[in-house]
C-alpha cells in the first residue's frame, strides 16, 4: 500500500509517498510560497528528473490538489491514479497531553487539535489547513495524525514540571511537552538495531540538532526527558532561537526596550541563537566558514553551541544513572563533523570517546566512536516521513 | 586585628565581629525591620546570654550605631572600644564584570557600584546604603567590599554568554555573572583541604543549597560555570524562585494574564519555586514534613527539585571531562540528608555512591560518600563571614 506523508507549514508543504511494501520512496516534494506571489511546486518522482511547477496557490486546498496532481501525472508522476493512495499521515506538531500516540483523524480529534493551536499558534493551524484540504479531496481515504510531542509523553512529572504555580498547568496546561518526538524515537530505535541490542537495555541520549534543535533522554526506549519545553524555544541554542536564558532578562529588556510579548517572541525566536551571537548568520556552515577564516564571534559561537549540547549529555546520563549511546541527527547533527567532535571532545574520562576518522563522513549511518569507547556514538540519518508512514499503516490496518 | 562583617539588606543588616589572629567569631547579630514599625537588633557576645534591643532605626545608619553600641556595651558587648575595630568587611552582590576579587573601598569603587545598580536593583542599593553609613560613623576604619559575583569571573565566554543578539550583551551587559561566588570560593577550598589534596588538581561541583541555591563548576580551583546567571533567578528550582524556564513562557503568560515586567519578576521570583510547585510553603522542612505525611504535591516537588541538581552535576562533570568531588553547603545542602541522599542516588554507576549513614548528619564538615565511591561526597557548612573577614585582612595589611 503506498501512503501520502504530509508535513504543512503555514506557506509550505512537504510531502512523501512512500511503497510501504518495501519502504520504498516513490516520490517527494514541496509546495513553498502557498498564498504568496511566487507559489511554485518542487516535485520529484524518484527515477525521473525533477520539475518545479510555478502555478498560483491561494491556499493549502490548491497546494494539495497540485502535489496530488503532479504525483499521477503521466510524464513526471509516480502513480497512475489517486486509488493507489490507501492513506494519508499527517505531522502534527502539538498533540498536548491529548496524544501519547498516533490516532486515526476523526472530528474529534481535530477538535482536540483546534484547542491545542492555542499551544502552538504557528505550527497547529496550518497542519490543520492541510488535514482538511486532504479531507476533501480525498474523502474516502483514512487519515493518521502523527504528534511531535507524542513520544515524549512518556516523561514523568518531576521532568515536565515547571517550579511555576502549579496553577498554570492546570489553568494553562504551561509544561514542558517536547518536540522532534518522531525523530529522536526513530534515531533511539535504529541506533538499538545497529548496535544489535534491545533497546529496553540501553540509556540512550538522541541529539537532533537541525535549525530547530533539541537533545532527548531515552531511557529503555521511552522519552524520560528532552530540551524543549512548552514550546520549542527552550533548550539548545539553535539558528535564530536563544533556547535556555535567564527568564529575568525579559522583564529587565521590557523595561529598557518597551518590548511588549510580540516583540520579546520575535526577539528569542528570530534575532537570537546562532545568528544573534555571532552576527553572522543562521546558517551553521557560514559560522563554519567564518570560524575557519578566523572570526572571533564565530568562533565563539560554536564553541558555546557545542559546550550546552555536551552539557545535555552529561545532564541527561546522570538522570539516567548511565549512557549506553548518543546518536547524532538531522541537518547540523549529520553533516557537521567538527562540531560532532567538538561536542565529544574532553569527554574521554566518562568513556565517551570518538574516533576522528570514522567521524569524518556526512550523513550516513554509521557508528563513529573507537572501538574501546564504552559510550557508542552513532550518526543515524532522522527519517520521520517513514516514521509517519509506518503508524499510519499500522492505525489504518 | 578585628574585622567587622557586614551584610546589608533593604531592611535587614546581618554583623560578624571576627578576630582575626584566631578567626574566633566574638560576635554576631541581625538588625531587623530597619526603617518599618518593630525594628530590633538581636545580638550575640559569644559566650555570653543572647540580648533582643527594641529602638527605632529610621534608616542603616541608625542601624550601624545601634551595632556598634550592641558591640562595645558594658554588659553585652564583646569590645571595650570602638577603636578595636580595624577594618570592616562589606559583602557587595553585584560587581558586574569590573570585580574580579574583593578591593579596598574608594570614591572610584563606590561610583563602579552605583553603575552596577542596574543589574541588581534590589541587591546593590542597600549595600552601598551600609557602605556609607559605616564610613560616616567610622571615617577612619578601612573598608573592604567582597563581591558575590567576583569568583566567577573566570567563567569563559562560552559558559557566560547567552544566545542573544550581542548587542544586549555590549548595551546591558546581559550576560551570565553568577552568584554566591564567595560560598563557592570557600567551600570548594576547604573540600581540598579535607581531602588532603591540592585544589589545582580537582574537578569539584559545588551545591550551595539555601533559600537561594546555586551550583557551580569548580576545575583547579576556579569557577567555570555556575548555574545563577544575569540575576540570582536562573537555574535551581529555589524557595519561591522558579530557576530555569521556557522563556517563552513569559510573552504566552503577558497575552493571557496581562502580566507586566513587574508581575512577571513577582510571579517568577516569590511566588515560584518549591512554594508555587507544591502550593504548602517556600521551607523545605514543612515540604518534607508533607511529603513524610504523604502529600503528593510535596513529594513531586522534592523529586523535582533533587532531579534538576543531579542534572546540573552532570552537565558539569561532562563539561569539566570528570568530577573529584561533590560538595553540599548552605542550609538545606548541610541540613537536608534526604535531599542529599536523593540527589546523588541513581548514579553509582557514574562513581557517585553516597553512604547513608555517613550521610546522616547536620552541619558538620564532613565525608559522607563510601570508602570505594570514585567522586567524593562532601558536607562543608559555609562560611562567607569568615571569607569576607580575610580578604578584608588581605587587602588592609
Amino acid at each position: 500500500m503506498n501512503v501520502l506523508v504530509i508535513n504543512c507549514g503555514s506557506s509550505s508543504l512537504k510531502y512523501q509517498l512512500i511503497n510501504m511494501a518495501n519502504e520504498e520512496v516513490l516520490a517527494v516534494g514541496l509546495a513553498e510560497r502557498i498564498a504568496i506571489d511566487g507559489s511554485r511546486i518542487k516535485h520529484e518522482t524518484i527515477g525521473k528528473e525533477k520539475v518545479v511547477i510555478e502555478q498560483p496557490m491561494k491556499n493549502h486546498k490548491d497546494a494539495i490538489e497540485m502535489v496530488l496532481a503532479a504525483i499521477v501525472n503521466e510524464e513526471y508522476g509516480a502513480i497512475k491514479d489517486m486509488s493507489e493512495i490507501s492513506a494519508v499521515g499527517h505531522r502534527v506538531v502539538h498533540g498536548g497531553e491529548k496524544f501519547s500516540g498516533s490516532v486515526l483523524i476523526t472530528d474529534e480529534v481535530k477538535k482536540v487539535l483546534e484547542e491545542c493551536s492555542d499551544l502552538a499558534p504557528l505550527h497547529n493551524p496550518p497542519n490543520l489547513m492541510g488535514i482538511n484540504a486532504c479531507q476533501e479531496i480525498l474523502p474516502n481515504v483514512p487519515m493518521v495524525g502523527v504528534f511531535d510531542t507524542a513520544f515524549h509523553q512518556t516523561m514523568p512529572k518531576s521532568s515536565y514540571l515547571y517550579a511555576l504555580p502549579y496553577e498554570l498547568y492546570e489553568k494553562y496546561g504551561i509544561r514542558r511537552y517536547g518536540f522532534h518526538g518522531t525523530s529522536h524515537k526513530y534515531v533511539s530505535q535504529r541506533a538499538a538495531e545497529i548496535l544489535g541490542k534491545n533497546i529496553e537495555d540501553l540509556k540512550i541520549v538522541t541529539c537532533h540538532l537541525g535549525n530547530g534543535a533539541s537533545v532527548a533522554a531515552v531511557d529503555g526506549g521511552k522519552s524520560i526527558d528532552t530540551t524543549m519545553g512548552f514550546t520549542p524555544l527552550e533548550g539548545l541554542m539553535m539558528g535564530t532561537r536563544c533556547g535556555d536564558i535567564d527568564p529575568a532578562i525579559l522583564p529587565f529588556l521590557m523595561e529598557k526596550e518597551g518590548l511588549d510579548a510580540a516583540g520579546l517572541s520575535d526577539l528569542m525566536n528570530k534575532k537570537s541563537g546562532i545568528l544573534g551571537l555571532t552576527g553572522i548568520s543562521s546558517d551553521f556552515r557560514d559560522i563554519e566558514d567564518a570560524a575557519a577564516a578566523g572570526d572571533e564571534r564565530a568562533i565563539l559561537g560554536l564553541e558555546t553551541y557545542c559546550k550546552k549540547i555536551k552539557k545535555y549529555i552529561g545532564a541527561y546520563m546522570a538522570e539516567m544513572g548511565g549512557l549506553d549511546a548518543i546518536v547524532f541527527t538531522a541537518g547540523i547533527g549529520e553533516n557537521g563533523a567538527e562540531i560532532r567532535r567538538d561536542i565529544c571532545k574532553g569527554m574521554e574520562a566518562l568513556g565517551i570517546e570518538i574516533d576522528e576518522e570514522k567521524n569524518n563522513v556526512r550523513g550516513k549511518e554509521r557508528i563513529v566512536s573507537t572501538d574501546n569507547s564504552k559510550v557508542k556514538i552513532l550518526l543515524v540519518p532522522t527519517n520521520e516521513e517513514l516514521m509517519i508512514a509506518r503508524d499510519t499503516v499500522a492505525l489504518v490496518k
